[in-house]
């Protein structure tokens, strides 16, 4: 901790993109602002008259949401200078505002302005490169690829959701460290999203939260161009956008001139951060009403272009070279492609210095704050930095055979309440299943509006929101622990969000209950059978499986250090027994030996089990052994480090020599060949599970020890 | 089609559950009546003055949601006989009303009700047996098991959205049969939805589309308990779900009594019957101002039960022994379990009469309507009954090695163009992708609030509630051919409705298109790598991934026949040339040869392709014979249909001792083991694609021909 707190706390580049994934990934720092729009003399306030209306969409309250010309006549110069604050040359300065592009599609927006804002991460040849093999600027905004870029979008709605879990962050941090005489955390997170992510569900879940929460510093700008890849979205969205955010707590603001009506936004910027209690919409309209028919027209996709605008054939495909030039025509653009006038350049080249002394600034603030609150700061640190406490997984409980058998969820609330006071950047809750998932930290209260500084988060029944939540909390500072919880089997609600985790590199850990036929009565809706196989199949993710106390604790070891990688624990219903020979250590490894009776690397059959299903195996390796068989048991806590492992460990595990294997597993068998090899047995759950006993189920569908003892005989 | 029309269109018990999966299951039909309930005089009217308030929740625009008492007055006696329309001793009769309860956890009410109107699933036995081994009464509502139920539901908001695609196959059919003179399409379709649904971004999702489609005839029942899992709702959800439910294009209707109001529910009833342009949301609520703090209460959970009432204990958990008795005690019911006092008998003894003269009625009306109306009456039959029209399969197109290629998602277009006049039941449509799915039938135009007659249905940017709306309309009846589509990477978004497709056997067809690193620039968030393997690892789905014309062919007639089985097709963006050997035949066996040069099926090298890699495949076999080898290629269209074919099929395809084997996708290798065995190859992507142009994504990943030559050399 001797290193000062502005190197500390800049979370270098390195921190969050370390592996470049293709190609020319030297990784550079860059910026970001959308906001800060100028209206230089080439553009022409040109308002297309081929707009097409809107017949069924509602326009309430008009009165209430137009701004008032007072606000923006009142808007200073000053205002206008910097909407956002950040620094080009440092984008991952801990205060910087955040923004997300939810609307992804648009992402040349984005890199364009990170390029004219100074950020180094995209170049003109990186603009040149646009969707190209290894270039900085994919098709749609990668955090992991591009520094500037907050989160990963593209699939619709996971960008506001993400917006959410950012503004959370800062709330609950301002909360917990912020001084009367210091406010040191204190950042605004902006998002545009579009029409397709209003349609989301996933997106009504996040707001109907950031409304609950009171999210006063999220400012959602709302893209009504009306115009969807199959058409006008009157063919399918003809809700009242503005009266169910209204309903969901928002407030809203409509900004008559969406398209070039810059001191509307501004002002309406300024009026969003002057209501604190609650998130802001400000819905980006082109105020136009046709005066026969009374209808109104939103902002215009493909401004500027003479014969697209405003249609669909504009929103996924490129203009094409003749529309692109009639464009630059109408726009009075007359300058070569990639061309940056000297006016332009100038009045972006003040972002650099601004934003280094903005974060200059905040730097020489944070050394008070340290000085006087020396605690506080060392926990923000490791929140802003991702450096975890030394000696933190001391903090995880061990166990013993002797120790009474508890079911792996209440063993992984025994986790959560050891590593709650150790880890300050643990935060997390459950889709209303807290008191299922276990996974309320008894030290803390709940996270609401009013009680930011608290650590348990209610989500509610809202699984894909939470996913996404919690990938923005991951993504604002990379000493964030998120974790979030519902039944296994619901992770089919929030794969969407699961997958981002894995892809955007946010170590979110998932605490996933009721992890197969053993949950008993509830039945085959609420019974997971495939799903081990899904996790197991995506990329970027672990998946662990553990069968007691030793292998929760290791598991969450795991976990917890997975900070680009996210976790997902399968966790069992139902009471399970501590077995001899697991172990943190062992779990760390994937697949490892807990009970052996064979010499030279020679048993007669190796018994692979996972989770509930470990004890089974060794049960049965116990009614082999007593017959005089040498039986190895091994656990298969988590594929996907198992296969990290070096060669010769897993010949040590899984000797090749040795092919008379059986695997139990209470799930889908599907992906077990690889291990079990065609001399082997996988046995597992093919087809739906049943509403019984947990007892009773897996009796009838032949996950027993008698069917591992008959299989090990059949293979051997 | 000799068949009498009460026969034919009586959609008998075994069309829909004609296996039963565990134990008891002797198929009787079924029925169900929630809303007729009787206000027998056991029932004291009692108000449990325990209940909780809530402060967030607002009430906006009361005056208009509470039901004027001039309607209660009104309302006549013959009105509150029978709500809903069904016939116990026919729970399929076709022109039922249907009732979906979507709060699935309370599932003993809705068997408790079967069983007194008299439906044969649920016996008194059956009510005994709850949640036990092979029972018709498991935890959550299931259609395959208790005829009677609808569809499945429990995993929250996936039954509200199949509500909607129930009351949208009304309205399209009703539009499309009904006369001037016969009404022969006319049921109503009843929801009862908890807070957990109303949380769920599906629920939104697909009520903002009942609400764009105008769905009438659909009647929600909110039981606004205000109590969730975690405790009382006010720590998640403090929205304002009147408003939202008015910003979505729904009539609302706050029912003040919701716990024994019932001819307030009666009146709410006929009120939303009398709206015939809009959904109704009955929100049913115990309506107590506490006078203090004006606040709401809602209805009780554990209405009746004097120390549990109102609370989250009553959520999931029983009662207990002693609790029951103080609850019978409160209510005055001083009967032992399980007996049913004669009154009770006899009140609910006349719905079998009145459900038989229904049907009756009914059926004697479809007869003349069949007399005068054959062409549409024939078409009918076959949606209600399931029986496809004979030849149908003659309209898909084949294909040679001389057809110019094409993408497969151009070839599903065909496909469901050239099935479109024949099919009566085919509907469907795109989350707003049409034009990227290639979804629209050309000979229909888009269903729509005042186009509802019509075929190609506008999901918008919605996968999950398109899935399960999709659901919702196969369960209607059982010759619908429902269809949806989106990018295959999407179905992140609505695997939970996918699930239940399968679960529920719900014959929906899923297009998904742009199936690999094939899509080109769009990258990593856009390209699918995980998800055949996680549809493969699915019970009772079927996962095609076809290469060429005949196959898509094949793939479309195996999904149309399976109409107790949904289907997944796996299409590509890019062009494919037809290869030589594909057929529709060998697709409906799963994995076949396409070309072999090999004799006493003894190759060299077995080459396994899918999709835009059986290409790849054929290549690379053309070079290895042109060295000598003997290679066999083989097309793995469908795992699942393989698997089901006999050894010795088996056998002649992939023989046990031919081990030299290389399979060659563009997706996880994850499962591939099993058929490459030990000794084999599997080439395939284990991580997250990127964005470029497709030819370089797959050269950079090695998914080339060279690839598989090299691999072929390496196992043989």
């Amino acid at each position: 901790m001797a290193a000062s707190a502005s190197l500390t706390l800049s979370q270098p580049a390195l921190s969050r993109s370390s592996v470049p994934r293709h190609g020319t990934a030297t990784q550079q720092p860059t910026s970001f602002s959308t906001l800060a729009i100028p209206s230089f003399s080439g553009l022409k306030s040109t308002i297309t008259s081929s707009a097409r209306a809107t017949t069924h969409r509602q326009v309430s309250s008009t009165r209430r949401f137009v701004i008032s010309n007072a606000a923006v006549e009142t808007l200073e110069k000053t205002d206008t200078a910097l909407v956002m604050r950040y620094n080009p040359k440092n984008p991952y300065w801990f205060n910087r505002d955040r923004f997300v592009l939810s609307a992804g599609h648009g992402c040349m927006l984005q890199y364009a302005l990170l390029h004219l804002a100074g950020y180094d991460s995209v170049k003109e040849e990186d603009l040149k490169q646009f969707r190209q093999w290894g270039s900085r600027t994919p098709g749609h905004p990668e955090n992991f690829e591009t520094p500037g870029v907050e989160v990963t979008t593209g699939p619709l709605g996971q960008g506001i959701a993400n917006a959410v879990g950012l503004a959370l962050a800062e709330k609950h941090l301002a909360a917990r460290y912020n001084k009367p005489d210091a406010e040191i955390v204190d950042h605004y997170t902006y998002c545009i999203l579009g029409d397709g992510c209003q349609m989301e569900g996933i997106a009504n879940e996040a707001c109907s939260l950031a409304g609950h929460w009171g999210l006063g510093k999220l400012i959602a700008l709302y893209d009504d161009n009306h115009i969807s890849i199959d058409g006008d979205t009157e063919i399918a969205f003809t809700e009242n956008v503005d009266q169910r955010f209204e309903a969901l707590g928002w407030h809203i603001i409509w900004v008559k001139n969406g398209n070039t009506g810059y001191d509307e936004i501004r002002a309406a910027i300024k009026e969003a951060k002057s209501v604190t209690d609650k998130p802001t919409l400000i819905k980006l309209s082109n105020y136009m009403i046709l005066k026969i028919q009374e209808k109104i027209v939103t902002t215009t996709i493909g401004f500027g272009s003479p014969n697209k605008a405003n249609s669909y054939s504009v929103h996924g495909a490129a203009l094409g070279a003749k529309e692109v030039d009639a464009t630059r025509q109408n726009l009075g653009w007359p300058y070569e492609p990639f061309y940056v006038p000297d006016e332009v350049k100038k009045h972006w080249s003040r972002h650099t210095p601004d934003g280094a002394a903005l974060e200059a600034q905040w730097n020489a603030k944070f050394a008070e704050y340290e000085k006087k609150y020396p605690e506080e700061a060392a926990e923000l640190k490791s929140i802003a930095t991702g450096v975890l406490p030394a000696g933190w997984e001391k903090a995880l409980p061990t166990y013993t055979p002797e120790t009474p058998g508890d079911a792996t969820r209440n063993l992984s609330q025994t986790m959560l309440n050891a590593l709650a006071p150790v880890l300050p950047g643990l935060i997390g809750g459950s889709a209303d299943l807290a008191s299922s998932n276990m996974t309320l930290m008894k030290m803390f209260g709940d996270f609401q509006k009013n009680t930011p500084e608290e650590h348990n988060v209610r989500f509610g029944v809202r699984e894909h929101g939470m996913g996404a939540i919690s990938n923005g909390i991951a993504l604002h500072s990379p000493g964030f622990i998120p974790y979030c919880a519902t039944f296994f089997v619901f992770t089919d609600y929030m794969r969407g969000a699961i997958r981002i985790s894995a892809l955007s590199e946010a170590g979110v850990i998932y605490v996933m209950t009721h992890d197969s036929i053993g949950l008993g009565e509830d039945g085959p809706t609420h019974q997971p059978v495939e799903h081990l196989a899904s996790f197991r199949a995506m990329p970027n993710i672990l998946m662990f499986r553990p069968a007691d106390g030793n292998e929760t604790a290791g598991a969450y070891k795991v976990a917890v250090e997975s900070r680009k990688r996210p976790s997902i624990l399968a966790l069992s219903r139902q009471k399970l027994p501590n077995l001899p020979g697991t172990s943190i250590e062992g779990t760390a490894k994937g697949g490892y030996i807990i009970t052996d009776n064979s010499t030279g690397n020679k048993p007669d059959v190796i018994l692979i089990g996972t989770g509930s299903e470990l004890e089974i195996a060794a049960k049965a390796a116990d009614e082999l052994r007593k017959e005089g068989k040498s039986i190895r048991v091994v656990s298969f806590v988590s594929w996907e480090l198992f296969d990290e492992q070096s060669d010769e460990y897993k010949e040590s595990v899984l000797p090749s020599s040795v092919t008379a294997r059986v695997s139990i597993e209470a799930a889908s068998t599907f992906g077990w060949g690889k291990l079990v090899g065609s001399e082997g047995k996988a046995i597992g759950i093919d087809k739906f599970g049943a509403s019984a006993p947990a007892g009773k189920i897996y009796k009838e569908y032949g996950i027993t020890v008698e069917a591992v003892v008959a299989a090990a005989k059949e293979v051997c």
